[in-house]
């Protein structure tokens, strides 16, 4: 099979692995408290020019749960896209923390500055639930990116309206590193109250970096995880996978990887006039009939994303050891149908 | 003031005060264990073609709360109408028991086989909640009730996709009692898991009846009243209160009485040519310019329903103490605006 | 039969009913908004020397649960002696909206500095929970009073540790009203940072008064209480009641009724050398051998405490209705066995 | 220093990692629907005579609080020893989850039928929460093992009082192999309902294999899995460590030589006469003076377990990588204190 399923089916990056296998004689400190976790959270602080607290993470859903209901009063709600990944694929995870989800419809799962006011002013007194909190997620579901302009004004309008603004940056990675997006990691610590860097989808084993630059958030906030059942008793295995995430560029250079095997997947599609909603990142959403799909499920590995009746649309995700010959042959495969 | 702001603005109905101070010298059980609260539920069962289990409750949000926390498992969720009042106006209460409100964008605030259907479908995997608990109102927040037919269907389509319906029926006096409606206590009760009969909106001071017809819903139902905060000490408060609403039919004579004189307001509304979203209950809705409005406050309560900028979209509940001078003096003023 | 077994059992003391016959004909704004509610609130005030926010709530356990889960963070934790109401009656109430008490054994129910301070150092780090705030009830369950000094140290010790003090006032009206006890409310204004004045077991048909200093935990306290089904929608009931109770000291005769019951009957039991567990409020234990209780059992209403093989101590409770003749009565018959 | 801190302080065993390496250029199905995760099922149902399902989890924290949050209705509670991981170290885990956690006081940390039966029958209605699930840990908190009789009689009564028995096996591992103990895994399918191997902390990175042999626990946990944030997207790691453990007998290799190295620490302590709380598995506790403890600090690392105030008991823990050598000196610097 030939795989385009999504970008978490492997172990890990070799270079991982690698730096994993250089450390095997050691013995560490448990909880997070060891010297590799140390090192990855200088690597982190020295790309953010304000001072930062970073803590290592499980998983995404993990962090989505532990970090909103560390924040979150029980009467105070989350505000998101109708597409996000709390509302839609985590088995109603937020709301076994007691929160509501606002959800907001979007055009092409975006929230913007506009869709948040509208939602926050429905909410006036005590019989419904406080907006508190925007969750969005960069890129997006839909492989979309919130440009820097974006993000600013959605965190000032945070500011002004007393709400926190969170980032799942669980696919970080290829948003940092899509074509003319002019984002840093930087920008990330600047326009959010707390954001993720995700390492499960960009070359790790496992762990997303949670980084915020408020004490207030970062105070208690292990006691949350350990109650989450997110303190990964050998926390130093995410250390270590950050530790070589970002040493020598690592971390962009996978992110990167992903984007450049997803341009090429563009340009063949647009060369063989195949109609698709193009993104930026690392996910590309082709409509194409049944019969078509059932011969590529065969061969490929993908996941239908909407069912249309007669025609579905598919999901294809591009990773950092996607070859160029996988599309071709996708192409071809699509072509003489 | 002249009110039409809602159906729960005195003490109670004058039979039940009575009742409430022959009663003055006894001493009484707790916790809903008393002779009157055992009468009264002989009472609500005569009404019944089948057996079912009868608990009195504190008050609408409660019920629902601890009713759906009650019945699902962490990972269930509950189907409502995107107007439905665990939705809107209960402050995230079912969410604070754990459970996803999945929410259905109606015309008129009444769910429908095929809405429910279509919701049902895309819940497919284990990275998604489990519907399993349909919640509708009858009458609905908007005012409109659910024939016998249309209850009926849902309940069958329920009953099919392994799913409890619940039907809050804090407004359900004045469903029972609206014009050509063909509805009786015993339909809920067939054509429903789990449903109410409200006191409150019905001349209560305070109290709703929840009825069952399944063991296993009924079984260990006070440990989850106890543990909601919803088992009251003096529970034959309660009981009083249903045993007067069910002599001679005070409970139904409430609610039409309501109806009546919603009807007496549609006429005067239609006489005087006022545009208006008749409903079949109490609850009527008249979109007024807000000068208007601003005259009107002075003089009568009412609640606001929609802002629609230059004009509003106001409510008015009609009970059992509304006066025809009321009404009449009402469309005075809106007609002298 | 006659009843020693609680103290609400009864509808409402008479100057209640009547002050609510007095307001039949009125209309009210619901959830708390009224007049009458605002008149309690006055009264209140007015037996306070510090500006305090006073909200009336449905019952203990709702109570209880609401102002707690309102309070503490998802990872802090309750202190509480292990006979408390919260530990022992509530049906895991205080769990099931995610906190953990901690509890502590005691000789009488009563929690003391030494007792609190060497619970508190055993929480040391993030694998546990955070103790955040102490529960104590006044009367305790166990019928003692906690000392205007015993109070005021513990209340400090709160202060030095950062810890909020939260006094269970269900049967405040007996501790003020004991002999000797030197207590009034201003003190325990002064001396807890949240605390209620309980209604249902001292007169009322329902609610507790709950007042605190803090405006940080009256701010959103209304959001919690809808979310917690405890915003009555004819709050106004409740505030008509506390009106009632604080108008001519009929709070605290109700309460010293019961406590002047409770001396007559302890004299008794002295006279005639019945040993029992002494106290100071409307709540005493004896042990009796079986064949005694089975039969004051056909006669007499009262709890069983404990169950000792052969014998078992029951609670006998008095109350503001409680007559001589029933305890000369019961003590004949304890003799007579 | 030498480590006797505790039993998760390296990577994995070198033959995990070697086998990962061998896997490394594989693509994998996620969340636990892999090929190594299917064999890994396969090889832990080798050693089971029933039929049971098996699900890979997270870390222990993680599985106790899904578990049991699966398992329990809202007002059902836990009984554990009052020095279980539950109660003591995962920061309200379970509490956090909605249930109670009803602890017994125990010798030695285990429980035993009748403290079990106590405690069951002081809960009586439907004031208190519903005793509904026995946790004990194979290995205890306290390095004890329940001996397969022990084990029998404790689920037996679970069955004849409807309670569930699930055994926390985070250190199954040295349990098994403990000398004398007679157990073995299909011992602890069949005398409880649900139990886990545990990989943390016998060789692996991180993961913990669940099993229970019904249908009615295995029902919709992949859901539960998903919502409490431990269905790890990158399960297959996970299948492969446990594939590894159960080839050639490997969990059994890293259990024994743990317990070896415990039996030499113990041989040790008795030759030179340092009194200890002796355990059979590889945890040992001594009480030394503190001013013997600040030494042993420079260049051991142990944990704490109790403060005596001039004296401390201390935890030794063995694990495959302790060294003879380690241990000698470490006599050596107790004896020459």
């Amino acid at each position: 099979m030939i795989h385009f399923r999504n970008d978490y089916n492997d172990i890990a990056h070799p270079k991982i692995i690698k730096h994993m296998q250089q450390c095997m004689d050691e013995t560490h400190l448990g909880y997070g408290m060891d010297e590799h976790s140390k090192k990855a959270r200088e690597r982190i602080q020295e790309l953010i020019s304000i001072p930062v607290f970073i803590h290592f993470m499980v998983g995404g859903t993990s962090t989505n749960k532990i970090v909103i209901s560390h924040i979150l009063k029980p009467y105070e709600a989350v505000i998101s896209a109708q597409t996000g990944h709390i509302e839609v694929h985590e088995t109603g995870a937020i709301e076994s923390t007691g929160h509501k989800i606002i959800t907001i419809p979007t055009d092409d799962g975006k929230l913007t500055v506009e869709l948040i006011k509208k939602a926050y002013t429905r909410y006036t007194d005590e019989h419904m639930v406080k907006p508190k909190l925007v969750y969005l997620s960069q890129a997006t579901e839909t492989g979309y990116i919130y440009q820097k302009d974006e993000l600013k004004d959605i965190y000032n309008l945070c500011q002004s309206l007393e709400m926190y603004l969170f980032i799942d940056g669980a696919r970080l990675g290829v948003s940092l590193t899509a074509e003319q997006n002019g984002l840093t990691i930087d920008d990330h610590a600047k326009y959010s109250d707390v954001f993720y860097i995700g390492g499960t989808k960009n070359g790790a084993m496992l762990g997303e970096a949670l980084i915020t630059k408020h004490p207030s958030i970062d105070n208690y906030l292990r006691y949350s995880m350990k109650q989450g059942g997110g303190l990964l008793a050998k926390g130093f295995l995410i250390g270590m996978q950050f530790e070589a995430l970002f040493e020598d560029q690592l971390f962009f250079e996978i992110g990167a990887k992903a984007n450049q095997m997803a341009n090429y997947l563009k340009e063949k599609l647009k060369v063989h006039q195949i109609i698709f909603n193009e993104t930026p990142t690392n996910q590309q959403f082709i409509k194409l009939p049944n019969q078509v799909i059932e011969k590529l499920n065969q061969k490929y590995t993908f996941e239908t994303w909407e069912d249309h009746g007669s025609s579905k649309t598919i999901r294809l995700v591009t990773n950092y050891r996607t070859q160029k010959s996988d599309i071709d042959q996708l192409i071809l495969d699509i072509k003489n149908k």
